[in-house]
């Protein structure tokens, strides 16, 4: 039922680019850092523009079909699948936030270059400020968990201005005062370069500050964070599968039966059917529940200005039952999977183990006991998620 | 996202009979036996011709519509709506099973009437035997969990013939030789009439043995054994929803805070927050496998001649994974409900039990163990349950 | 690893007791309401003296010997479990809170007749109040949950007097103005007579308030809630072991084994092996801590007025994480024994139903959520749970 | 109630070796390879004749004792606790199966030296052949899984005779024709060296073959495997242990409360706290069977020729019971971990997914459904497990 591309070349350029990335995922998984190769790749794949309108020369494509290609790439590569999907909450932020003339400019210039979006804005993280300038502002300070900000083209960042206002805006990454200092070397999304910028007197235009209406311009910005959260369950979803396919293939090609288990196959195991019956039936249930959540997505993408905060709370509503499940069934495949291929799978050239090391990473950008509580007071009290950052 | 029934006055039909089962469903419960002031109002309310195709006269509604309108009833009285179902498996099964002349026939007496249909079919029971006769056959023998034979106006039975080959065929409950022995008392379904009906010397027409096709016609006769676990799906899904509903109004109208909890409303409970939360997930991903499913199990009943055994079996997994979650979400919900709702929940009037003791009884009815086989199988072999009485 | 009792006619004497309550609980369960004859038949056994010291003429066993003949009755019957349990928790009310000459009076007297002792303490419920009266006092109000209430021959009450100081306190159970309403109609732990009591101008003698030391009297009186809560911990797991038990004699007496199973008994099925094997080690690891937890509630029993706060709270810990252990693993075993058994051990006159109910309904005493944040406190923070009436 | 070794002075040295591998098992975690260091550390400790009896000057302690100190160092370094466990499993089997002279000359040359044990003796691998010779045998052939086999004094080792009979022998890791490979790269268990061992053309002396008894010398030569099965039950609940230690670490000392908690610190998150409560109460109660299960070892370790086939199965019963308790205690922990500690908590230096890692790997020793297996069948059928090299 997944949506897919609607554009036979874009098709192609996704299932060339997921068949790259494939091919040295375990390898990149162990070395780190920034995957200059499989970023420009992207670059060349054409998909950069996915999000952005057909009057600024970009795909158009809707959101179930670009979650869906997030969703296929991080059956293979969750790292390179968070930055491709980032690249598109990047430009959904400007369409959401940015003045008319601010849409036009920046987004002309992203189909263009094309220009790779990096993201500065974790709202956790109250250390840069703004302070006014003659020509704009003057940024400084620091901000973790940049995501995608390594090898970008441009960035956007959140800082709090002298009236303790949150602001967000955009800026050439190469600009002078900025700099990245690559030191993101987690368990996990190994290659998100989601490590530390730092701003040391970094000029900022007025006209780069993103707005009317910004971001606290009405219910339609709120769509923000849901569009990070409903980007967060693809992903797992896509861990959880990827995990599931990995699994599929060792016990099918390399998994032995367990001496007094009576079959000659382990693929025969009545204990590793059931698995892979369990592991089938938390997956599924998770996807129909993503692509229930992105189709609310859509409806309310098109409604935008229309859109009222109840309309708002459904799919909020919406996407945080499909994260939470996404999670649950992505753990438990991730996890699981051993289970179904046995000791020999542990061998590292098999990386079988970056699976779970990713999703147990992702998993913890929100956590999901928060999300369990918000849905318990929409099923028990009917309240719908309150907007903010992470809901 | 549920579909719901065409007709303005069967929407309102059902939600009439909904609201007059929930009214005595406690009581009815601890009772037991047949409920027949209730079968009585199902036949006075125009929905027993639901699945009849319209050139008969009937409702011509869809699988989903039906399906929907099932589970509405197992939210408040499984028992019934069991039945309920039953008589749409028994329509489909003249349908799937009957020449031209007996569809005509039996429907079109069905709506009618109307017929309010049992079901004595039980294939794992082989005690019941078709012996030639002048007129055709007689019928001996004895048949167990025969749902829905109590009260009814016509029989589906299932008989071996002396080449031990499997008949299927309709008579009147009234016939003589027929003796329905009421003697169903279960934990849990307890207004099913699921018990054993015996036949003593009982005549058979030529012309009351379905088909051609009969049972095994084609492809499209294995679509009865996917609408009757179809079936199982909605009330599971159904009682499981009627739990967190019966909870939910618990809750808010009668539990209290606990004493160490720090808020003033059990409704604010963290902990009580969170069971909602899961519950919620766990129903949502069960319902939105289940309208995947039935999505499924009409475009197949549409394809009918046309359906392959691939189509098919893909039909069959999406049902044995709907089915699974269903049971799996719902006996989690029918347990968890006590631990948002406290010890008071648990005084007999309020009759909270009744959902798990419903749903584990119906649970039992195929081995939830060899559904996750059979998915596994899917899963991690590619290969489709085999048709079969359970797949 | 068990302790049983130490004089050989109390162990046999428990035996006789449990084969008598085994031999008519699926229709005691049926019917509800005290029951008289097994009461008596408690009465007669010797066994209700147990707890009551060598000194007093009483049996004197250990605490893990008291709580493994709850346990095995529980394991058959575990309302008549519950009432007999308390009895011994009504002793050591008398011993921990009671005077010397009270403790003398009362247990001596508990001893000869014997007396079989009734709850009234449920300090949840505070409406019953004592005035100051000539003689002493006098006790107005109302009391819920009152266990054992019916049919005793004294009960231990808590009430407020004016100073809004809560009193202990027995009378016999015939005074008049006392009034046991025979209210529990309740969907588990149907026998254990935990109604309503009515109190109206009863009056309390000053010797009938139990003190000094009282229930606030030291360390050595918060052991009562210990007691309670390793009462419940074993008839938990008394309740878990005994559906166990009752489905094993199901699957090797009648379950058959499943159509697809390619085994001829359902004993050799894998997958109810392996439930089986899952039941087998969550119930195993139960008995484990409870075994441990007995062992140190001894042993701070035995220390009484040496017993250090620090030392009280970590046999609460000790004790929780039992009780935690047996509510989940007995609500997993009498939930699962189904799947071991089949459709038809659903028949009534199974009964298998009632160790779901009563687990269901008891372990509802106190949440378990609230256990589990106190053990969360422990092992985090190395906090013990502070003494309360739940803790 | 964790029995620790009896001299002071070995527990001192425990506690020493305990906290020189914490100093460095992150990093050492990464680097994988022989631990060379650290193998000589533990030489240097006196802890590798803990199993040696007394008569052969060795520390005779108890398995309890033992398998408390594999457990203590499997809290921080899993991989150098298994090497260790092993010495002393590989004592233990000169014990069981070598003939008197065997014994004396094998463990008063551990004691002196002392020799540090590896084992090559992997019973799947059937690759390896002894072939007659003058002086004895020669032996070809290859060995998988040969834990601890790098930079030991001395290999236990199993072959195929040219009847077929599989032979065990010990021979010095230094003798011509013996090459350990060096080959293992896995995800866990990283410093357990146990990779490939190649034979080319290895003389092995008559007196070298251990026996008689030899392997199948009767029921005390079976409790070779139920040590092994012990030591792994020890070893996952170290390391489940060890993740809550962690984790208790850094949520005390690193982990921020979230946003919405309404606490101030992640201390006092009412989920993290419930989290830590069901943490506590999985570990405490595979703990408390692996007391029960090291103590019934030691039993019928002293018993050893007076053991009885049905003593035997008590004890297989039991430590079977505590290791998929174990195992799924600590999964549990490994994987939940990190929602009471947070995203910051993935970074790599903290290594915090090597609990997980290790673990995971270490489970598929083989596989947990087959011990449920074994143990539904002693819960059901009452029979015990069959005596092999993994039961």
């Amino acid at each position: 039922m997944t949506v897919t591309l609607s554009d036979p070349t874009h098709r192609a350029a996704l299932a060339e680019l997921k068949h790259l990335l494939a091919a040295t995922a375990v390898e990149r998984d162990r070395a780190g850092g920034t995957a200059k190769t499989e970023r420009d790749a992207i670059r060349r794949s054409g998909l950069l523009t996915l999000a952005v309108p057909p009057g600024f020369g970009g795909a158009g494509e809707t959101w179930p079909a670009i979650l869906g290609a997030v969703r296929a790439l991080a059956q293979v590569d969750s790292s390179l699948a968070h930055l491709f999907a980032f690249q598109h909450l990047m430009v959904a932020s400007v369409l959401l936030y940015g003045s008319a003339a601010q849409r036009d400019a920046l987004l002309t210039e992203t189909v263009r270059k094309p220009l790779f979006w990096g993201n500065a804005l974790n709202p956790l993280d109250r250390r840069t400020t703004l302070t006014p300038a003659p020509q704009g502002w003057t940024l400084d300070g620091t901000k973790s968990f940049c995501s995608g900000a390594s090898d970008s083209d441009m960035l956007l960042v959140s800082a709090d201005d002298p009236d303790g206002r949150l602001r967000v805006f955009v800026i050439p990454t190469r600009r002078p005062g900025v700099a990245i200092l690559d030191d993101w070397d987690n368990m996990g999304q190994r290659q998100t370069d989601s490590g530390t910028v730092t701003f040391s007197g970094v000029p900022v235009d007025h006209d780069e500050i993103l707005g009317p209406p910004g971001p606290f311009g009405g219910v339609a910005c709120t769509l923000r964070p849901l569009i990070a959260q409903a980007i967060l369950a693809a992903i797992y979803l896509g861990i959880g599968e990827g995990a599931l396919a990995a699994a599929r293939e060792f016990t099918l090609g390399s998994a032995r039966p367990w001496r007094s288990s009576g079959v000659t196959a382990a693929a025969e195991d009545p204990y590793v059917l059931h698995h892979y019956g369990e592991l089938h039936v938390g997956l599924a249930g998770a996807a129909a529940l993503g692509d229930q959540a992105t189709a609310r997505l859509q409806a309310a993408w098109e409604k935008r200005d229309e859109l009222s905060p109840a309309e708002r709370g459904q799919v909020a509503v919406a996407i945080a039952t499909a994260k939470v499940a996404a999670t649950r069934a992505g753990l438990d495949a991730t996890n699981r999977l051993f289970d179904v291929t046995g000791a020999r799978a542990t061998g590292a050239r098999y990386g079988l183990d970056r699976f779970w090391r990713n999703l147990r990473t992702h998993s913890l950008h929100d956590p999901v006991d928060y999300k369990l509580k918000e849905l318990g007071a929409w099923a028990l009290n009917g309240t719908v998620p309150q907007p903010d950052f992470y809901s």
